[in-house]
């Protein structure tokens, strides 16, 4: 077919432009000068005017007419060939793309890059005013792209499918409902308890130097290959791919609490595997990408959560570590560490919370950001509506609001419609990690035994390879053998805090 | 002006687009895990592409045309004007690429990674035959390049025109022939002394952490921006400018001979002022580069070799740094230090030459280079003519490859016609620190104190802010009073030495 050529090299450009703007992105958040921000921006958006030019080309439209390509869920699941799943990933990012003018795109790549900047300082001055300004710019140039996109229902749909392709609010807040109330009624109960975990020997002096060769050793546990990845530090941990042979995670250390890094570079490193694992013939096209964010998230909360706050790996290692750090852990013992990582309480930093406060700070952002774009409330809005979503659903406020409304970069990087990925990741994960357990005998032995390979070798088996080949929702369905189900996170968590809290 | 508004746009995008390569070439050079070689080629190679797109783009055919621009040396020295500047370095920029297809420029580009990655390997292996084939294939298309680009009397003018803009063969030679007799006479004489200079204290391990300091502690006295610039590891090193406000050098550390890096940072850090002292008007522009290789490493040499080998600075920090490694120094005096750093022997590695036998390494290459191209021998010759080259002209021979014709990263990037502009380098710098001294008062006591204040300025005023405004030949008898001499490097070296050996 003539496309294939024609096409796959187009393809192939966008891809690797893409990957180009993620090395100018990794060395903004790892290396760059500070002084050099403002011509970054422009690089960054000449490329993406670039790159956008490639994904509207006329040829794409000719084929997809010549083709009768029409509509994205019109494609089979069974019998995809690889040139469906191409066209159909194609169409899907064309569609979205020739909506937008090269201008619109343009102005949100500028202003994606200042408002960063501007969160960073704000951040560090706790000063929210520094960043509303252009937060509010950028909230005006999303709000315009969603509405140009187009959304059947709701604009929030247009939001969410960024992230999470092929699913609509509806499907969300079904899948929200049914695990809100379960959550918060364990939750509840976890906080009515009298008596409370001890942990002050997680918040004590870790040498930073033993902190990064703790977390080479842990990474290569997994067998992080190296020589196709790195580590890095940046302010707040992120993955990035910038070659099918390249790809990144970065780290903060905290100098009295090592849990952040540790928990924080396993997770990334989930993230990673999985950009890692797709089949090499996808190797620079569209398919070569991880299938939602939500999927991505199960995958990093998989090896986070459920392996590295599990009781079988410290069960393993912890002796190791209480070697590292003798001072810190010599009248400790594995089953009060094991609780201390894993103690739930009202807290106000998300990426620091337990995994199971977790989805509710995952809720307060997804309200917030469905009344600022159904015009409830304003950007300047925000730090009152968050701490009073804090007050109401944690029963906490912010001091400050570098650890309220500024503490995540999401925002700033115009990623509305992104947190609920988060609490998906926690619902897949589960469901995935109750059908590999059926699969692979004696796993959580390998677990305390350090030894991953048949658990990474599952997940590229049933999910990594496949990129974007299925939708989110069929591959879930090829791999656990059912849709998604809220029950198999719930049963993880009541079973796994029932014990730590003898409930 | 319409080409005001349009062509300066277009110049951006270009000038744009060559810092987001440079960016890629770092993170290749720095961090970049070892299997995503192939990928990063592909990703240049593209940018390349697009890059090329720009430079000919027939609007400037137009506007070159309706303007009656014909001929680059047309432009008046005398009153020229910011649109005239640009308009002649665009038409030099146009008239290069256009003569080439944008297939030949993409592979060029995809070859220079292939040979880059091989010649690292095969430096690595001390293995010459891992590097050869690909660099024929290079040196072919470099070849190609020049014959398509054309010149009026030989093929070496069209590869010297990329690094010695507006220079030729003929005017080249003319001014090795000027220096290289009264040179070798120098160097004969100093090697025909019978008593060498004690210099064993430079060969004992040195500490690379307090090497690490000691590199920002002097790039802290040339008050080096780090808001603006970086200091980051390479294998061999460099300086690359990312942006306006993003110029980078790197270093490689050497753990039992702590000039290597020392005098490799403050010759890096020489070319990163010229860069960071462009007038931030010409910011994106072809203007915002420097004038020639020979102006930017007349600007590295003057720092690493007339300043930080000179004696008025070791006079003043020799006992700060005796303080930092007491061990190594205890029983050196500052005048032996001084004559160990500045020794002369006949030795292998160029950048670890003394700069006075430096510049027969630069005619070995020089020459070999003209042969290469003229068809006298083949890149399978190399190692053997480079042998009987050093044999013939240093009197002593390569034990190996990496130490022979591998060890310079030049060829493997295509940069045939490169090396002269080093010597070049060196004759500019004495005959530019010769004026710079009956301007500045009290230099020599200036640099005892480690205050570099008035040169950077002077620098600044005189080369640095005028980028690529004038032509290199015009700017030296702008800034010095008089064309190219090769008198004011002699004479350097015949006082510097002549005193050192006390001929």
């Amino acid at each position: 077919m003539k496309w294939r050529d024609d096409l796959r090299q187009l393809d192939k450009e966008i891809v690797l432009l893409a990957h180009s703007m993620a090395i100018l992105g990794w060395d903004q958040e790892t290396y760059m000068p500070r002084k050099a921000i403002g011509e970054r921006a422009e690089q960054l958006a000449l490329l993406q005017g670039i790159c956008h030019d490639k994904i509207v080309d006329p040829r794409w439209q000719d084929a997809f007419e010549s083709m009768g390509i029409e509509d994205v869920n019109r494609f089979p699941v069974e019998g995809l060939s690889d040139d469906q799943a191409l066209l159909r990933e194609a169409f899907r990012r064309y569609q979205k793309e020739a909506a937008l003018s090269k201008d619109l795109v343009m102005a949100i790549s500028r202003q994606t890059s200042l408002s960063q900047a501007k969160w960073a300082e704000a951040k560090k001055a706790r000063n929210y005013s520094i960043f509303e300004p252009e937060l509010k710019k950028l909230f005006a140039l999303v709000k315009e792209k969603a509405e140009t996109i187009g959304y059947q229902e709701n604009i929030y749909d247009a939001l969410l499918d960024d992230y999470e392709p092929y699913m609509t609010l509806k499907e969300l807040e079904k899948v929200f409902d049914d695990f809100k109330g379960p959550l918060k009624d364990l939750f509840f109960k976890i906080c009515d308890q009298k008596s409370d975990i001890p942990h002050d020997f997680l918040h004590l002096p870790f040498s930073v130097e033993k902190q990064k060769k703790l977390n080479k050793e842990v990474l290569n546990q997994l067998k992080f290959p190296f020589e196709r990845a790195r580590l890095d530090e940046s302010e707040h941990p992120f993955t990035t791919t910038l070659g099918m042979d390249d790809v990144r995670i970065t780290t903060h250390f905290h100098e009295e609490y090592f849990p952040a890094a540790f928990f924080g570079t396993v997770h990334e490193a989930g993230h990673a595997l999985y950009e890692l694992g797709i089949d090499s013939r996808w190797a620079e096209s569209v398919i070569a990408d991880g299938v939602s964010l939500g999927v991505h998230e199960s995958q990093s909360r998989l090896w986070e959560n459920i392996v590295f706050r599990g009781k079988s790996y410290w069960q393993g290692y912890y002796p190791e570590l209480s070697k590292i750090y003798p001072e810190n852990f010599k009248d400790v013992r594995v089953d009060q560490f094991y609780k201390a990582i894993n103690r739930v309480e009202p807290s106000l930093i998300r990426i620091e919370a337990d995994e199971l406060s977790y989805n509710l700070h995952i809720i307060i952002r997804f309200e917030l950001e469905k009344r600022l774009f159904a015009g409830d409330i304003d950007t300047k809005d925000l730090p009152e509506a968050w701490n009073k979503a804090y007050k109401d659903s944690l029963g906490i406020m912010p001091s400050h609001n570098s650890e309220g409304v500024l503490q995540d970069i999401h925002w700033s990087m115009g990623a509305f419609g992104y947190f609920p990925t988060y609490s998906l990741g926690n619902l897949y994960s589960a469901q995935i990690y109750h059908k590999m357990k059926q699969d692979i005998s004696d796993l959580e032995q390998d677990i305390a035994n350090r030894k991953f390979d048949k658990m990474v070798q599952w997940l590229g088996q049933n999910i990594h390879q496949y990129g974007k080949f299925y939708r989110a929702k069929d591959l879930m369905k090829k791999a656990t053998g059912e849709d998604l189900n809220p029950k198999y996170f719930m049963n993880y968590l009541n079973q796994k805090f029932g014990e730590i809290y003898g409930l």
